[in-house]
């Protein structure tokens, strides 16, 4: 079958590959339909993820059918349309118990990173009865693509974690594909106002397009300026930062209001300044998630009854013979305007 | 009447000052019975608190007898007996309406600081009625001295904001009298392990006392390493930073566990290292908070059924006019000793 | 000044009454510039609500402009314009320091009840400070009149006590104003399915413009039979009762699902069947609640910022020497399709 | 195998089986060690319970040793000593994702019930991985056969529930042993007060020894009196009804305070009288539940640490081949005293 196959830091191809087989009773072959790249399969191609090891079949989300199923898999059979997680849950531990399947002792994010992946024609799913889940008949899988990962990270790590209520107002600083996201899912609890900040105006302009109520260009170090005077001097009652940077952090750090919330979901590479000279006494909290997918059958739910259209996020096409040109207009997405491109396979 | 008067940087002294008189309707003057030093004094005496100007009478704790009320205080009348939140309350703005008192936009924590405080034989008290409590007859006043600041600080900011619950493992880091503080009310929640962390053996050997069920002296650099043996390798649930300075932030950072919490209490001079290159898919929470003493009615309760002594806390006692030798005392806890000295005027 | 004075049970008279002075330091005299009716009206005129006595201005709902203010009002003074609550909030007590300002013991609901009410030209309206909310400039001030009661009421005691959701499925038996209110607000959390259950088609298609994704007319007793058919035998995850009779709430009983809540709204004036025979072992919540209007600021936000248009429920206008003809209006709703009447005073 | 057998209404013997075999990839075979009986027993032997059939082994508690695991199951291996909770969940169904395994869809209550039971030498437990939990070498297995049922049932359904808190009132309306077991556990969260109320002063006085601070005989009708002269009229934060007849659960309608919570532990055999013409005011909660287990692990943390000694309700002992002697006495609790028997198997 076709592949993409890390190769070691800058380096990935389009290989032939080996079909996997089920390895363990709670194991399912999903052959994949739709398949799409994350922000973190660039990470890996940068040789940030060290648990990624060449010879890795990348990707960690996706929908397909079900090809063959393990001897303890109850929930699914052959042909049925699932949804890949980009987390696996064992079910079981106790982190699994708590619904922090990121934590799960046995899986949590795994998928093109420990073990093979998604941007494949078929991949090998653990728990699969933990971790995929039903495509009803006459869903739109295209939209359903977004749920393995992206549209979660937002809810979960952004406006679940940020406490985002009717009436509140939301900054998130960074709205590329994930903070988009956020923006989205946000709109759930109908805060009074979200405003986006960014260096990039074509951002800006699309966050304006998905519900953004305010932009700023931070570009001329008067962010915070502008976000207190919109505010009365209060500050934001949820910051979500969604870059992974010090600046972006450090920014969220003053434009939170007492009694607010910093809700990061940024990948970050190093540490940060917490100014708790500041903050020891403003009551506010601060909140770190690897994304748990605890979420999707809720998120399920507002798709069907459109209370969302995760397509709006989705930019590009291409087939998997095609994944190096995806790869290419995802890598660009300055030039090319690309938030999540979608690969058929 | 006898005050102890800040007098600039390194300076205070017991000084002869005018008994205060009412200044707004609802205000209250009361009669000084016990009041107490706290830490920030000693912060307030270096230069450290900027909005505290010479000539202030410092303290913002005590119990008393109501002297005088303002036109529009309802709740109290002359002769009530007292207890002083270190807070003042308005009772009506946005963030009291909260709970938020710390942050209430026309007090919080003004006693002692910017207005005259409670270490002197009468204060004026701004917002009576939502900033004293009554005291019923029979009740042991000197404990509830430890209710204007202390117990409510270690509660709110350490304990609550750290979720402690029922079988769940805390660390508190820094066992001065505040830390002490959230070790004693820690226990209302039955956690199955509470790890005192210190390097003093004189303040470990009094959290042991205090119900700590493992105490580590971190002057070694193991404290981390022990923890992880503790807990297989997971951490704690809860950390509680009770000193306020970087290394013991830092060290909350390492101790807490996949989905715990770091409640900082601790006053803070500078910025401090945050790791979020590893603690960014950790789903953590870090808390900061002012107390808001929002909880001196639940405490009281508390007090009253027995569930906690604070008494405990107190080692010396001074009468006013003795108050610089109390200073002196509190100020070398190391060498006498002391937590809480109460001083009767 | 002109009055609408309830005069025992079945009687009411438009009057002339002495203007209010202020009674207490904490009063505020408002002259009323819009009122409106609401149900309880209705009861008190019945004579259901034995703590009302003849002679009493009726009316609890209203914006004006503030004419006179007590010596301790520190928030308003007169000229500014004003949000009446329906409810009276000492800001001192046990119940308004836990925001649960309906059982405040100096205050609650008083006003139109106890004491003389907004339908009239002037009202004196205690407790000022925690009482009024003051209107920006540029407000719609037709729209605030629906925050003073029924929109807190729909959303605190059917929307937030029951837990309303994303993708979540609610149902709402009893769609008048007060439902409507519900369906209203409950949107603000984006449920899945909104079902609105009632015996009048003409309520029913106003449900449905309102926001409703179902309706049901139950008149055939088959309305569980519907929900359980659609929701696959689960039941829903929030009923709202918002009539107040035995035959809705024990409708809810049947439609909620395991783990879900029944938010009763509905003023009751008999004792119903609770079937804990069928229910003790489903993981349900019943809640009751008298609306604290602790969600006025958070309402007046999303009104703001138009999330919702509280005007949807103003169907009549007239002025307050016409109110006999409002009341006339209000009171025969089912043949005036009246909702809420505006009465310009 | 010796094992005890439902043979309808009225009718059980002590008959030899045979051993149980795997069924299902999932299953564990579980050697017990010690059971008990609870009083769903009597309930199923006085024909109670339609889903239990005649010829099906009894009881849903105990501890074992592992003999046997099927294909599928990961967690346990023959030799591990294992607790066996009385609810099977399968950890993948929408409600074991929210842990409310009382109402998995493939699970719940079956053991005992539906399938044949504890009360034998050997039990087939499905879905092993997520209804057993592992015993640490050392721990005292006769203390854990109370968390099977008894201990999460007080704790789950009446001290959650009923959100109890340090400093606050709680009504225990019934002493028996499952009250009895909500009493040792709302200790975890150090409320002010636990009045216990009853009709039997042997069950009383035994309340009053497990920590009650006050004890009513309600035979004289005037518990209600009793309990508002206590709290100066206002009533309990929170009323645990542990009996499951009407005239308890109106005890606590009446002795519930504004704000507060009925917790419903009850098992119900028919309706009550709901007052919510003067409840529907009261901004109360009543909620009912079976128990789902799922706070095993953390009620094992509170054994392991000695917060709480669940031997207490302990009062019998008998071999397996003397069950019938077991049921004799646990069956005349009013005679024998009889709390909780121990049955060695």
């Amino acid at each position: 079958m076709k592949a993409l196959v890390y190769q070691g830091p800058g380096k990935k191809e389009l290989s032939d590959r080996l079909k996997p087989d089920i390895a363990a009773p709670t194991d399912a072959i999903v052959k994949i339909s739709k398949t799409t790249i994350c922000g973190t399969d660039l990470h890996i191609l940068k040789g940030d993820v060290p648990t990624c090891e060449p010879g890795r079949i990348l990707g960690h989300e996706g929908v397909g059918i079900v090809d063959e199923v393990g001897s303890a898999v109850t929930a699914f059979k052959p042909g049925d349309h699932v949804l890949i997680s980009c987390v696996s849950a064992c079910g079981k531990c106790e982190y699994c118990r708590r619904q922090m399947y990121s934590h799960c002792v046995h899986g949590g994010w795994i998928l093109g990173n420990k073990i093979d992946g998604t941007q494949a024609e078929f991949v090998r799913t653990p728990f699969a009865d933990t971790s995929l889940y039903p495509i009803p008949a006459g869903a739109d899988e295209e939209a359903l693509v977004m749920l393995s990962d992206i549209l979660p990270t937002g809810f979960e790590c952004g406006v679940l974690n940020g406490k985002v209520e009717p009436g509140s107002v939301v900054a998130i600083v960074g709205v590329g594909p994930v903070g988009l996201a956020a923006l989205l899912t946000a709109q759930f609890f109908s805060p009074a106002e979200i405003i986006a900040i960014d260096l990039d105006d074509n951002r800006l302009a699309m966050a304006k397009k998905f519900g953004a109520t305010t932009t700023i260009n931070s570009a001329d170090g008067k962010a915070v300026e502008a976000v207190m005077k919109m505010t009365g001097k209060r500050g934001v009652d949820t910051a979500i930062e969604a870059v992974g940077i010090p600046a972006t952090f450090e920014l969220c750090e003053k434009l939170v209001a007492p009694g607010g919330i910093i809700a990061n979901i940024g990948v970050h590479g190093k540490k940060v300044d917490l100014h708790l000279e500041s903050l020891w006494d403003r009551n506010i909290a601060i909140t770190t998630r690897l994304v748990d997918t605890a979420t999707i059958p809720m998120l399920f739910k507002t798709v069907a009854s459109h209370k969302i259209d995760p397509k709006l996020l989705i930019t590009h096409h291409f087939t998997l013979d095609k994944i190096l040109d995806a790869y290419e207009a995802f890598g660009n997405a300055a030039a090319t305007k690309a938030l999540k491109v979608i690969i058929d396979a």
